[in-house]
């Protein structure tokens, strides 16, 4: 299957809860991005491999401002999605035309562990953007880009470059390379069984009945 | 009038403010809990006697998972709502395969001082689940619950097992038992002399002379 | 034009976003009201002058409650926005029959840094209601008007009577009066210009072209 | 015992923590004042009659600054101890003048649930003055009282003039005029019983016990 | 050397800064308690193996109240630190009994993610404790013991039974076991070289040269 | 009088909060940094010219770690001050052998609007260090220098590289070059006045007189 088919089927069939609890099997218990981080309306979905770009608070304009910002974005590739580790930051770091460049570029969203704007128009072309917070106020002066393609942290989690991002209704979590392969059949398998002890459950069958046969829960 | 009778009418004409208005005219100034706890989506209400729930953090998966929220909502009786006082926890208490089987034993909802995971699933079923947020992480290991029946706290109010839990989108509102007849009365009562307070502000009455004619407000 | 009609034609064309560039250009920088200020329902917008009303927490009820919430809500007039400075207050000072009130006077809607409750109802009358929480518990002996007609603080913005409020999905923005003019000149023609970047972008154009070209992100 | 004597006398032999105690035990649980408050030294104690002072914050300098502070103050009468509820207020309400003019009142000290500033002066003068912090910004245009002699909250506790406030190293406890006499009999007595507990321990027995035998801990 | 005699030479030469750049140098970057953890004087000192104990907040007094913190605090041993992880607590679940009791079993401090009461008397019995803050309000009926002898997290630290806890005016580290040799070898040779760098940069040497010979900083 | 001659008499004869109202006099109203920023000890005092660095949190270990820390504090000058930015930080950015080289540089101290380490020996060197925490980790790997000699923000000020910072025991103020000499000159003023006010008021004259009078509070 390409990277394209897998992450689709991804978005399609999967979702953060099931990948969290696979990752918690293998051992990875600190998978989960800030929590505070929401999708921009509830039916966005996204994945893809992580291209990070860490932000941080500066006090002054710069000479050319978003000189940084526009060198992380030109250079995102199909199915990534861009990471943006701005929790310190209380300006907007992302906006529609940042949305309108990224997916022209084949990214798959945005998780921005920080505040965005243009929230209409980016719900209006179903771009799928995460974000802790909203503010009309732009980043120059305020915000920059620090660095891109380096270890990011955001909730329990870190972030690699190239680790694989999944971020819905529920939240976002994170897969590390090492892990994925195992996490990825072990998130489809769960999907499959869970149909099977929800309808015992609408029967009227006790939590204890249902556990103790199928050990999911 | 029949329980069920009883919370099915007051879900359907009664809201948190009217409740909380006519909880303050009988000198019970403390009944409102945590007020960040918010509806998973705009129209649910859940009206029912409160199934009080104690969490707390753990950092370790136990032998047994899930054994002690299981015992808690096997237990659930018709008409009762589940409240979970789990403030200081960051996992997800619970989900969508609780929300099932809390349904399938007849209570009217869950009211979580804590965070939830499965929105998606939760809303499509159409449960009325309150929480103060949504995470993607499991509670095993995370959370657990620490005892069922207590007396549990949450923002200013009490809760005591029996008491009446009303939730909608405006917040969670506490009906002692001893005061629970005469709130009643006033909240039905209030509710019809709303309706000529609003139409005559809407013809452009101050709010002044309404306010010295009706004493609403 | 009359400030009917510029009012309303800021609400159907500009946002809040494309307003804080503006600010940003003229060099009013602290212009941003409480981020955490949200549109109790996502589509509204609201454009007047402020009617500003500071209120503050109280732990008594007085002998005439509401009384100074209601004088300040008697003297709104048309084309204004009631702007609330609750932020210490943890009770809803706003409601539906404030709403109506307000509504009644020919304000355009009410920001309230600060709780609000009702908003079912103020929802389903569609008036433009902006807060930075809801509660169900009313304000009587809780939280109390202390001065009408006085520059407030919210976010890095002051607030002064009469200077320009908009708030939309995005946030709260605050246009003193000394540089309305420009600002309303430079949100206008921002807005068109954004059109052509947009089209650009979706094209494939790299940031750094579109950015060199036109100087607009 | 004149009032004099008897405030003396609990600032000489009682502490917070047998307060509260005793308050627990006569089923007044909510007892304590906001726990961030602290002395500006370690061994400052203050027992008197709660002299209550509402404050709020505002954002203009008014006509006749600290027209209200000044009168507050100058009301002040011996065995009070200014209790200044500021927990919204961020400038400074509270510092060596103040401390100074309360003093020759009489008064036993000041708890602000607020901020104070002049700590270098306060702690030279010996003072007992508590607070949830330290700022040098003088309260002019950004604070003022709203009222005195009115009820009101700190931390889990409702502060009514004429009640018993005590504060040291612990933190501040209240104690209701209603529950006066028992609770200080109490308190009076268990300071005595705990130095057999303690020397019990210091032998080496276990905490069980001495729990056992004597009921203190 | 006995274990009595390491941990006297650790609180004597070692600080709690040295030992986390040597838990950083063998990998183990994450190794720092809460760092609201004060201690409650500032000379205090502790070193010794932890006695993990976990809090949980109740709303109710339970028949037997303090059963389960006697049993705790009846189990340590020589040597141990307590380490009570009560960061979601706000009563105090330490005080002077606690302390003489523990120090009667021979444990050498105790460390409390949360808040602890009698520090006018802890402090005059100098026993080490470190805690978030300070109230006076007891735990009976608002915190408990849920396990002993479990996990922990404290920070970004998780501490298993036996691990070597170091609490100073710095704050607290925590030494796994499986690193334990290689870590307290390089803190004590560290300690060593700091004396040369800092008399070179008192006589002038600039940071850099400093550091390109040495590599301390 | 010379810059070195100027800081010292500052630091013996001024006191923040005396600064602080001067500022406000000549129309400077946000000029206290962040007020949680406090003395390592408390009788620190630190006068001179602001040398700003602006930090930020960074998530792996550089190539040449320390690099950027190491320019900034080489370059420091007599009578500066070194302003650290770093309120995103949690990393401790500062520690004892900065303060030995900022100190053979001639600096007269540190403002460190972030957390520090080394608190035993910098009180031990008696070196003025303000901080708003303290922690034992390292900033290696988890924080970097961003920027120096660039404004920074820091609670409601701005510092410009040369502005005059001032820091004890009540917070810090900063005071703009442009109306440097106005405010020393108001400063040293009324430290003189007020010993006048303070005997009156202790010879039991009331506040309203005092005030009246003298105009000073």
């Amino acid at each position: 299957m390409t990277e394209t088919a897998l992450f689709a089927r991804m978005e399609r069939e999967l979702y953060s809860a099931v990948l969290s609890d696979a990752l918690d099997r293998v051992g990875v218990r600190n998978h989960t991005a800030n929590p505070r981080i929401r999708p921009l309306k509830s039916g966005m979905v996204a994945a893809g491999r992580a291209a990070t770009i860490l932000c941080a608070t500066v006090h002054e304009v710069p000479e050319k401002p978003y000189e940084m910002i526009i060198g992380a974005l030109d250079k995102l590739k199909p199915n990534e999605v861009a990471f943006l580790a701005a929790e310190d930051v209380s300006a907007a770091i992302w906006g529609e035309l940042l949305s309108t460049a990224s997916r022209a570029r084949g990214a798959r969203g945005a998780v921005i562990d920080g505040v965005t704007r243009d929230v209409k128009q980016i719900v209006k072309m179903n771009y799928p953007v995460f974000s802790t917070g909203i503010t009309p106020t732009d980043s120059s002066g305020r915000a920059d880009v620090v660095e891109t393609g380096t270890t990011v942290k955001s909730g329990d989690a870190e972030i690699r470059p190239g680790d694989i991002v999944f971020a819905d209704i529920d939240g976002v979590v994170v897969v590390p390379r090492g892990v994925e392969k195992d996490v990825l059949k072990l998130s489809f398998d769960k999907v499959r069984k869970e149909n099977t002890v929800r309808s015992e459950l609408i029967k009227g069958r006790l939590l204890r009945q249902v556990w103790e046969k199928h050990g999911v829960l």
